[in-house]
């Protein structure tokens, strides 16, 4: 099963809003027969890969699935179907599908007298399908706040100038996190002040993830402030710009325009990522500034933290979080390191919420009378 | 030679105002026949406890040592004698003495017929003694500034409380840091907001260094306001406030007061230092706050950074650093990550500067025929 979640990891970034999914299948005698992996929206399900590597050594055999084989017919047949025609004997599930549409897959198998057990290694399964089981589970992205500062936690200077404080290694990184991303959101804050151009501008000799969809560039601006000449608007990528239900929108920003409700502080940020959950957005990435990413922490709606350390102490300048509804240190937003990294002669720091924002229910069942054996 | 500078970090906390040392004898077959270092102030010198765990087998061997042997008489014989008396036939030196009292022991040893390498790992070598050999070359102690905040950077909430950020695993780490050091420095901002203690108080079965003097306290106070409650003046350990040289001292501030140069914004820290110097004060720990801490890197007395980092944010409240002369982002203060580690559920960042604030020159020569070789 590790395998298969391995495999599943290398469909990130090119799946959405499909789920990622890795398949390793054994030969009735336990050799390794076939493994796949899902690679992008539309592409063949990992189930299907794999069982064509397998062939007939199928037969009898074992799968290994990190999520439940689907059940529906999309734009490929059922992998439940595929597994049955193969003459799988037992398929070792990590998590079940919470797709209602998909769901079913293992009741199926069980119905035709395949084994199947569910829930092996299902905590680190959940973690490579972060991002596809918050969208499904919470009806909203999965939501990474990103930011860049000193070790003092300062992302400019006094005079507001920052250019640059991280590495060239850095500012790669946070490309490849975009190139993962289904839209990049920025608050108009950002876009006055620095006008971004938000796109995916990956170093020479990365490989891009084969993408359904660009990486969607979204400016919250209850005001549709957004200037006809900002960067965000070039064309190169498509753009949403969410304005207040009540806003004035000039010309320029009416094919980019979405109307949300209006709170006090600017636009009602569950319903912008209930906005972009209808537009199928699994992921998002929060880029600044520290208003807007305040304003999502306060929300509990950060699913994951990436801080970009840099080696240095400004002492003075803008920092790089602002107000997040904290008054007083019981009210402390309290996280976990899941990863410490170094990017050049920066330090990568990825946090997640100590109690999950929407918690992922890990449970372990088995419909057979063998015991979950690991691949 | 690597495991010499080992065995002199065991020293480390318990020989100031000496350095720490370490030493490896091989007999003339190359195996080991004694190992040594220098515990305590007053105590052996790591020759000389090496040198007497080997005996006669030190009889045409090599002596590795981190730091090259002493040639003054102070409490213990010089350490060149010893090793000429026990007839060591090649002494290999990873730092040579930069103190004027102690050195020339190599040139004594030549001298006598006697093999020296010198530069060997020196760098290493340099670093498990830095702070000692800043106390010499520099004239002044080698300073540490510590600080415990989230990873937004900010040391307390809003309303001003603040515990507790770090873990207790931090905390006590932070005691061990205190122990290491010769001196605590605190400005007046922290005493009168916070009432620290500012003594050494270890975990349970931590062992405390066996130190000369207890660690004195320090209290920045140009005005002395330090008030007769206050606990620094408790008599736990001894305690000097730093007064401008024409304030006012209340009578009891007289018994700990030290008159210093007054500067725009306090006290001359290069004074206070230079007063530390002479009281033989080889390592401080600027415990904060931020407005002293920012003073200290603004002058460039800072030689090393220890962050505790709190998996938690704020989004609002007392930044770690105060202004630390950083206008514009050209002037920012540049390090450079030299350890991270967990320390519970925090993490513990230890930075140097990129240019190290006094150079540590690192030669390597050899008189002797043969190359230097490892232990
Ligand atoms: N270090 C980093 O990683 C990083 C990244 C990005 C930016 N920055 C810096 O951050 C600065 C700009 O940040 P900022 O804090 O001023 O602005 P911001 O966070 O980019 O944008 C804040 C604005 O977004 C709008 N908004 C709409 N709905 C909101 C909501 N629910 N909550 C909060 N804001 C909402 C508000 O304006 P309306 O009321 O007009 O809608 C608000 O003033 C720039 O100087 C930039 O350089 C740093
Ligand atoms: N997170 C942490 O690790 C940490 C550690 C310690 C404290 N703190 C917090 O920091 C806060 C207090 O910090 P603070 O910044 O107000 O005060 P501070 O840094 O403790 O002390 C600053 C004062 O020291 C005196 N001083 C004398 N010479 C100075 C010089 N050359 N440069 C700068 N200051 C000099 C000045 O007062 P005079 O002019 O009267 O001499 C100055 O106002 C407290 O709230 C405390 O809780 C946090």
């Amino acid at each position: 099963m590790r395998r298969a979640i391995a495999l599943a990891a290398r469909g990130l970034g090119g799946t959405s809003p499909n789920p990622v999914v890795g398949c390793v299948i054994l030969d009735p005698s336990g050799e390794v027969a076939g493994v796949g992996f899902h690679a992008y929206a539309g592409g063949p399900h990992a189930e299907v890969v794999a069982l064509r590597e397998a062939g007939g050594r199928a037969r009898g055999g074992t799968a290994y699935v990190t999520l439940e084989p689907c059940n529906h017919t999309g734009r490929t047949g059922p992998c439940s179907a595929a597994l049955l025609e193969a003459g799988v004997a037992r398929v070792v599930v990590a998590v079940s599908d919470p797709n209602p549409k998909a769901a079913g897959g293992a009741a199926v198998l069980r119905r035709h007298g395949v084994v199947v057990d569910e829930g092996v290694l299902a905590a680190e399964a959940e973690e490579v399908n972060a991002a596809w089981l918050t969208y499904v589970r919470a009806g909203r992205p999965y939501v990474t706040w990103k930011f860049a500062a000193t070790v003092d936690g300062r992302s400019a200077a006094e005079d507001g100038t920052s250019q640059w404080i991280t590495s060239p290694e850095a500012r790669a990184d946070v490309h490849r996190l975009r190139a993962e991303s289904d839209a990049v959101v920025a608050g108009i804050g950002t876009v006055l002040a620095d006008d971004p151009r938000l796109t995916v501008r990956l170093t020479a000799g990365v490989p891009a993830p084969p993408r359904a969809a660009p990486v969607l560039r979204v400016v919250v601006d209850s005001g549709a402030r957004t200037p006809a000449a900002a960067r965000v608007l070039d064309g190169e990528a498509p753009t949403l710009v969410a304005v207040a239900e009540d806003a004035a929108v000039p010309a320029h920003l009416s094919p980019h325009a979405v109307r949300l409700p209006r709170v006090p502080g600017g636009i009602d940020l569950h319903a912008l990522l209930a906005e972009l959950h209808d537009r199928q957005v699994v992921s998002v990435l929060i880029e600044g500034g520290p208003a807007l990413a305040g304003a999502f922490l306060r929300e509990g709606l950060v699913d994951r933290v990436v801080g970009y350390l840099a080696p240095a102490l400004l002492g003075a300048g803008a920092a790089a979080l602002g107000p997040a509804g904290v008054s007083t240190i019981t009210e402390i937003h309290r996280l976990e390191f899941a990863e410490v990294t170094p990017v050049g002669p920066d330090l990568k720091l990825v946090l997640r919420p100590k109690s999950p924002v929407f918690p992922n229910p890990v449970s372990s069942k088995s419909s057979g009378p063998q015991s979950p054996k690991e691949s």
